[in-house]
């Protein structure tokens, strides 16, 4: 048949669930998508409650040509309750959860799941985000006058980065916040509407992830003036503005880690220090002192800081190393204070947005009371950079001590499934789709051409999740990993490049709530073609994928049929 | 080729990993075996620490033939950690986790996992468990003297259990415990060491699950001088015996819930109450008030039963509604429960062993410090009922609201190593292999003909696992459901059926340890045949099993030629 389209579905999308932040103890509707070539003799419901499995029936509710739905209740136990469907056939059955159809008995590790605390604002969900890393984006004529500090190593805009040795954080090319300010046009060109900053507090690095405070901006950015100035500007167009913010480490030039070496109290309780009065670092880092979330006076002093940029203007945060934040060896507070982020921040603003960043399985620390969402490397990224890799040439990774290895459609998509069960639905569609960082290689590089780039494009913001742009892909820079990515922006002699294509997909998923809030069902995952379904009661859309050399396909109405392609071709359609 | 003797393979057991319980913050050794028919160029093993992904490559050891071996080291960062191993083939790499090979990108939910905690004590890993329902089991002539209890409905021995209907659970044949001890040589030729007694303690039902008491054993029983004397009879054999602790509920006429009703402190707070004052029953049912385990006068007082009865001379627990236990809404205490009720435990016998019921997916409940192991259901029971079922007539299941389904090979086995993937290999060795028990459909039932049921037995003997007998399946009792398994055992006229069989397995299972803490690698896997391989440094094993028409499988020395089958056959041989 070539296609999926009698495969049962469900999601987490409105078609499917009723309220995607029901009540606790309420029964929320659930409905299954089937079709006649492959219709279930009966459906059921398995939740888990209380960690015990209940089976509940679904009744037929509507026919409509082929399309036979299902419906059914999800007793809401528990604040996150997991649960799958049995589709029985005969004298056997299938399991459908939220990474496809399995003809066996299946582990709970991919059921869906259902959260009863509030999802992320819809401007977050309805963003298009971008991201700066102040050093390299722009300087302001004001950038001239500051001395240039002890600790940095000047480079001339324009300069190819240090990417190895001891000078990488060192090198220093002095972008400013006025300077970002000056080229928010262009980011309104690229399609953006959320600015995202890496860190702009002091810290003696060009990346300032080791910071010396958190209670005012660096001087060299501007300081808190000039963050004043962008914050507003930001604001006046309508957009928003998040921070960046370190929960798991200090830099050791950090007042309190000086505090606390100097053996002060309540300091010396912020970090980990062992009996010969050495200090616990960041993947054994000294210089970035990790923090000890057991102490209740750092709590405190986190929320301060929490609190204080959220007044100031910034309308959610990002936070580093989210994944390890409050982890250390036998203690694990990570759960708490993402709690305690969040609540801190949707106190002062309530449609305030937290992600955390997690570069591998996040399961467990998302669709609760914490990140709203993650930096979804592993189940956006990784899949992406696998099928749209240059197949031509090795091509760097982030986080794997190899390349990135070259996947078909169905290797590719079978992980994005399984990070979707992992994550669960709301989870993915609250998390950053990125095709690079300021810590990873650039797209261009990874996928070797400006036409797989350009799928990659169309995957960032037609696939579940929200398009998280580094600033300087829409030009086609380049770079090997994340130190090498860290280029500055040309200016002086602004290449095209991609950006058209950024803002088109970017006013796609405007025009389209289907590409911000409708399912995913997918209808043929080829080893060179994906075409994928979002759905949602307001208007279905249909996009197809081709990394080049594939194979015309058939669809049934009212879907198009797919031409080959033998170049890489993305295109999307209402259907 | 036909068989999978060149797969990359790692697990648990002591050719793979050096110490099964190593030291927090020690590296343990790992090695990986691969064929240089698939050699990778290059072997890393990817920790999580903290939360975070870390790498650190293997060296080849070793080649001996065909066979590699790698070697490597895992950081035992925290008290269970995770690891896995990325296979580097040029370009392109695979994942080798708990569930197998795989070549594209895995979540962490099957990687392998050491733990820093003990293991289950080595007598309950080499046992063969033999349950006994014991009102079912046997009479001995002083239950003709004791009085039918008033909530009782009297049956004769060898009635039909009743399965259905408000006298199921109060039908009452009168089995003792003197009973149980007058037949201990019965349970001594079916091969088994261990007896695990289903509750003693009195409760308003043939099943006692509804405690009146924890204080002291049922009078109908025989009392507590009956269970001195069934205890030191086993002990006399050199034999074990294992409670059964109902720590999620009580009977409504537990004298916990009569003062609690009453409004009794500190009583009142071991339940759930309302503010009607209605109370919670596991699963509704107002008879079984679910305790709450935030009491720590609750704490104090199982700990008092749990020492008691261990004082007074079992072995260990079989915990009920483990999976439920301290699990309530909002509050989870599952895990302080259960590392309080074994801490308790192994305080008293430090060799004590509790195993948890859980009839799905335990991750994240095991390979800690709570329960050894669990009822493995989900990961054993199910996948080989799946496999052996009765090929022509529909089969009844356990926990699911349709029947068995029939599976190939590899659908059984995929869950089967999915399961493994997700309980860890530790525990999974500690945890029971049942065919079933008083909950379930019996096996000879489900596979509808002693040749299958004699290959289920080979599995639950050879499989990693501690066999659990359910006492009858020797005999080929048949029970459709939980309550119809619950026959009485036919002391007058006993058919031999297959305790034979099962006492040859236990004797294959003392002779070997391979089969009792060797590694499992699969040979092969196909829709009718399966072969897999124990392998220890003690000598190895292979395994091959037929559920009949499966054809003739060549392998290469020393591992013997596997016939064609047309009936169902298991064979056991040293290689």
């Amino acid at each position: 048949m070539g296609h999926l389209l009698a495969e049962p579905h469900h999601d987490g999308s409105p078609l499917h669930l009723d309220d995607e932040a029901p009540a606790l103890g309420s029964r929320v509707g659930v409905r299954v998508r089937t079709h006649t070539d492959n219709l279930p003799d009966a459906i059921w419901v398995r939740t888990v409650e209380d960690a015990e499995p209940f089976f509940a029936p679904l009744a037929e509710e509507s026919r409509e040509g082929e399309t036979v739905w299902w419906r059914g209740e999800v007793h809401v136990r528990n604040p996150v309750t997991s649960y799958r469907f049995m589709l029985v056939y005969g004298d056997s059955y299938s399991w459908l959860n939220q990474s496809g159809v399995h003809d066996r008995d299946v582990s709970d590790a991919g059921d869906f799941v259902v959260s009863i605390h509030p999802p992320a604002p819809d401007w977050a969900r309805d963003a298009v985000v971008y991201q700066v890393f102040p050093d390299r984006f722009a300087r302001s004529a004001s950038a001239d006058d500051r001395p240039v500090p002890a600790w940095a190593k000047p480079a001339q805009w324009g300069d190819d980065p240090i990417h190895v040795g001891p000078d990488t954080p060192l090198q220093f090319y002095g972008g400013d916040l006025d300077g970002i300010r000056e080229h928010l046009d262009h980011m309104g060109a690229v399609g953006a509407d959320t600015l995202y900053l890496t860190p702009v507090f002091p810290g003696e690095s060009n990346h300032r992830y080791n910071a010396s405070t958190f209670d005012h901006v660096d001087d060299l950015l501007g300081g808190d003036d000039a963050y004043r100035r962008l914050i507003d500007a930001v604001h006046e167009r309508g957009w928003r503005m998040l921070g960046d913010f370190t929960a798991n480490h200090t830099g050791d030039t950090h007042e309190w880690f000086r505090a606390a070496a100097g053996g002060q109290e309540p300091e010396r309780g912020f970090y980990y220090f062992d009996a010969d009065g050495a200090h616990e670092g960041w993947k054994g880092y000294e210089t970035l002192p990790k923090l000890d979330h057991r102490s209740a006076e750092l709590t405190a002093r986190m929320q301060r800081v929490v609190r204080h940029w959220l007044e100031f203007g910034l309308d959610g945060w990002r936070i580093d190393v989210a994944n390890m934040t409050g982890r250390h060896v036998t203690e694990d507070e990570a759960h708490r204070v993402a709690r305690d982020i969040r609540a801190t921040s949707t106190a002062v603003h309530p449609d305030a947005f937290v992600v955390g960043e997690h570069n591998h399985d996040a399961a467990g620390d998302l669709d609760g009371d914490g990140w709203h969402g993650t930096m979804n490397y592993s189940g956006f990224s990784f899949p992406v950079w696998s099928w749209l890799r240059d197949p031509d040439h090795p091509v760097p990774s982030f986080g794997l001590p190899t390349g990135v290895a070259r996947r078909t459609g169905p290797q590719a998509i079978g992980a994005l499934r399984e990070f979707q069960g992992r994550f669960g639905w709301r989870a993915v569609e609250q998390s950053w789709n990125i095709l690079g960082s300021h810590d990873s290689p650039r797209i261009r590089t990874l996928t070797g051409s400006p036409a797989r780039h350009e799928v990659a494009v169309a995957m960032q913001f037609t696939l579940p999740g929200i398009p998280m742009v580094f600033a300087g892909d829409e030009l086609g820079l380049e770079g090997t990993d994340g130190e090498d990515s860290r280029r500055t922006m040309p200016w002086d002699d602004l290449p095209a490049g991609l950006t058209e294509t950024y803002r088109h997909y970017a006013d796609l998923r405007r025009a389209h709530v289907a590409l911000r809030r409708g399912s995913l069902r997918w209808v043929h995952v080829g080893d060179d073609l994906l075409v994928y379904l979002r759905e949602h009661p307001d208007g279905d859309v249909m996009v197809t994928l081709s990394r080049g050399g594939s194979p015309a396909l058939e669809l049934p109405d009212p879907y198009p049929d797919v031409p080959a392609y033998d170049e890489p071709t993305a295109t999307v359609v209402r259907v």
